[in-house]
């Protein structure tokens, strides 16, 4: 009928509208064809070189985050992550460090020569944590914490931001553009699985996430094979995954004695398992990089 | 075989051990076999009569929460709502009129006699809101904001907790174990659909969630109809189910002309609906009453 | 543009084609709009009046079913479930009586004047199962095995369509009308919870469903509260919510002595609780019968 | 208490019997340590080499059938598909050929020596197809479709099952134990995406899928990149990682001219794509085979 199609335009126009606004995501590939290379101190993620960030889950002691940082380094990762404010599910448990945890791991990092990664969960601690952090990770249970987002849209220092646990596609790329519309876009994406009814796995990894990620937007994407498979033995597989689908880079935990571990200690690498899922990843990587 | 069994006897008492730390949840009925009924002031939640908050998703003006206020207030209701700070999935969107939104409500709830209700997003925010608010709510986004959470244990105002959009029932019970043990046990949790595969509403209303949290804990339960479905003509029979199976109130969303609304305009009350909405639910309710 | 316009007319003449099709879908209200009323026998479903349906999850001999039989009678019940083809996850369960089930059921039920249900599972066994039943259920496993659909849609029996364990409202329209298109309009449909990430309950009931698939559709509606919630003390608040909503019927699992039961033992109600479930269930039904 | 540990200890018992019943899971790898390699008439499946199974969606033509064959047949692949009886949501959309389309997929393997596997939805129908088939598929709808798994197990074809939509781990290892208690081991897993929240793909590939289901069973695993994405733009990364993860195969939709096929017109590959996805795929696994 004559009425419907009336209706129809109107809603094509609207949808036209929408378009529009979509196109004008900052970002959106859309918007900017060229992929972003967020720079760490001189380390470039989203170049075309894989990166790999390390470390325990959660900051414990300087003698940890030593014994972590030197074997990473040992295999020619540049990125050091452990956890300071950790979100957990009960009141009860382990809470990190805090400010004091950042600290440990500036100093590690520096000694090293690693740059440090670490979440902030809180929108006043963003200012102070610049002393300590190369990189502010806000975590999937505040992907949509706008205020912390906003906060991190307001800093120079380049964001790793986690996809939060039943986040769509399109919800992901509006945090990152309540960051970017503040004036920050050094931001690296990270899938970290979503929550299914499967059990097998802690989450299922949506790996299909990062090829459709890498288009519609132009920033890095990484993905977490730790807090996606939460199991130890499916942290290689799944890494290989990764890599072969186009991920920017690789985000895993390691611990010098996971049993003792304060957090996650079914998940996390110890140094032998590490030594060997570098190995295998490297050759694996290497072959696929000639391509 | 001996070894298994061994095995399981130490398994049996660490799974013991965890069975203790949930008796020991301040939230659980284990800890505290009585009701909790949260007094707002003179109101309460949780004494067996069936409360509703309703009220307009934004704050948008003072004559748009006084509009609603008033027709709310002539059908017996106490309690109002409204949005100041609003969490967006767009940074674009109407972000609500902050501190501004808040005094609206306090002042058109102290003209009408109603106590009021509104969230909050930012720990730094709860303090100064105590000069406003009757009640803080803490939205399903933040349900995991532990920042936020434990700044709400230190009010001494009743709180309104939202289930997170995929949060477990545990995970929920944990989020208000964040607030109690800070020393804030007025908590009235808040079930308001979690996110399935189903796109016929805008979410899928958990109904068995409020029997399942009576059971576990101390804690009133109230239904928030116009987050689960999403659907202006699914608001009443979803509250008569909510009713049914013993939720302690009802949250709904009512503008004066939802069409013209800055957010969720789809799914908000307009004054006739909402006036025919209260008329059939408390026929309903003094039937149900009487049993 | 003039381009995307053209292109945008051409897209709305699609959708008004789609939506003439969904128009002439037979299970469409739009197509019907008063309500279908099911016939079992004399024993009508859909008329206003709401039903139960009552019995044992597997028919194991004819004195347990008679045992069931007696006590539904004495509450005034007139539908007698038991299942004697059972679909089982692991194939070394118990999979059921077959064809002796359905006689046993048969047997009691004439015995005590109640119309029997069963489900069906494989299309050769709907001709030779019309000498025993009086209604044909296809189970949630089996909604989208359309070969039994459209076998059932030749049948004259009324048929008792489940909800898949992951089927959306469009599919399972079209399930029942694969049914329909086959001659065959007497159906019930029925909710029977969908399968999420929350483990408290077996899956989650979606309750909405009921008035939204009694608005989209001219059938009756019931709730399988037994299967949705898989929890015992859960039975009776989920039978009132669906009685709230508006749903047709609530069809539950009763055993005699749930503990040796050979499916589902968790789950079904014994005599007394049965008793007691019936008892609240009649006089909340009659309060809300009154409005 | 001692109470409480005695109740431990019976739990205990009744999970060692759990696992022993795990155990002797036919499909376990705990009972066969080694992988079940599948023969199809000289073709293998599982060896370490990777397969491709080929083909369009639905089989429409001799014609239609027959220019895919060819060209899929140039590119090294041993392995044609094609539906013939075909599961479609709607009981109005093309139902396939039936045990013609069978006949025309059977001429056309014959023709190009490829061997052809198809779709059976009715038990009765496995038995007839013996004389078409080399290989028989149930589909993701008919995985606990438990008479058609029997009727499968009874054949002396190999199976090539499909996850279901929203099956676990467990349910689907559980659906082919139906098939090999019945006497057919020769059975082919396939992943094919998993329904879950997010609408960017069709379905959400549950990658790390492949290597549980590896590590569980002896049974070799496929990757159904069509179903699980939905979209032509991921088919070849999806391929990528399911080779990188471990899968024994790829299975993947051809058609001549997708724009007018019957079925799933947006997510087949045209003959330029299939040649530039198999060609990338190619370079991809001979550089990882190396390794």
């Amino acid at each position: 009928t004559i009425e419907h199609l009336f209706k129809e335009i109107f809603k094509a126009a609207k949808e036209l509208q929408e378009d529009d606004h979509r196109k004008t995501l900052l970002v959106s590939r859309k918007k900017k064809p060229n992929d972003t290379v967020v720079d760490i101190g001189g380390i470039e993620v989203g170049n075309g070189n894989q990166q790999f960030v390390m470390g325990p889950c959660s900051v414990e002691s300087h003698q940890q985050v030593d014994a972590v940082a030197s074997v990473i380094k040992q295999k020619g990762i540049q990125l050091l992550r452990g956890g300071a404010f950790k979100p957990r599910t009960s009141p009860y448990d382990f809470q990190g460090l805090g400010m004091e945890g950042l600290k440990i791991l500036r100093d590690v990092g520096d000694r090293h020569g690693l740059k440090v990664v670490s979440e902030i969960v809180n929108p006043r601690d963003i200012e102070p944590a610049h002393e300590y952090l190369d990189v502010i990770q806000i975590g999937a249970r505040n992907m949509q914490n706008f205020e912390l987002l906003k906060e991190a849209g307001k800093s120079n220092r380049p964001i790793l931001l986690k996809r939060g646990l039943a986040a769509t596609i399109n919800e992901f790329m509006n945090a990152a553009e309540y960051i970017i519309s503040q004036g920050n876009g050094q931001i690296i994406l990270c899938e970290r699985g979503i929550r299914t009814y499967e059990t097998s796995t802690r989450n299922t990894l949506d790996i299909t996430a990062v090829p459709v990620l890498k288009k519609e937007t132009h920033l890095p994407v990484m993905v977490d094979v730790t807090h996606s498979t939460g199991r130890r033995d499916l942290l290689l597989p799944a890494a290989k995954a990764a890599l072969a689908i186009g991920a920017d880079g690789i985000m895993a935990e390691v611990h010098p004695d996971p049993a003792t571990a304060l957090s996650d200690s079914q998940q996390q690498m110890d140094i032998d398992t590490f030594n060997h899922f570098m190995d295998e990843l490297q050759a694996f990587y290497k072959m696929d990089a000639k391509v």
